[in-house]
């Protein structure tokens, strides 16, 4: 049903369930769709590694999906999800961790 | 300070600062961030028509933005707005007005 645009992806924007925060946004292509749905666990397709990944396969932090929203032109979904630990790589609760303040990049509580 | 992909682009989720609320994403080139941060008004690149799109040039629902954050690889932009209208095309408050549920769009509330 998504909109797959010219490289065979669509934007992928996960919120937290319980708290609305902003975790972090990737790409999906449709098997990362499908495997999402599938499984119940968001899945990604790096651009970089030009592959399926699975969020939490190495760490263990899985983003569980509870629902997924769909933009009026069906090229990006929102998952509400229940993360199982910190979303980003760093540690940090959120990719988001930090605010754009005139030409520096200022750490918020995460 | 964003990092572009090949294609000279980052995306830029919008939030309602007040409720939280996913408005749209859409993708942002060099031009659109500056223009936003010059302007705090959100601006973005439209890959169909090729050319800068200020959001709500012709509706007026433009979408004034009060903070702006930054992911862990600088390839995504949040920002919290204060929006002046629907932000859907559609009348929509949110273009993120529809749950996928089995293999139907199944519309909420917005």
């Amino acid at each position: 049903m998504p909109r797959y645009d010219a490289q065979g992806l669509v934007t992928g924007i996960v919120i937290d369930a319980q708290t609305k925060a902003v975790l972090m946004v990737a790409f999906m292509d449709a098997e990362a769709v499908a495997r999402t749905r599938e499984t119940g666990l968001a899945h990604f397709h790096s651009r970089s590694r030009g592959k399926l990944w699975l969020k939490g396969e190495t760490s263990g932090h899985f983003l569980k999906v509870r629902e997924i929203l769909v933009d009026c032109d069906q090229d990006a979904l929102v998952m509400l999800v229940e993360p199982q630990g910190p979303a980003c790589h760093t540690g940090a609760t959120s990719c988001f961790y930090r605010r754009l303040v005139d030409d520096k990049l200022e750490r918020i509580e995460s």
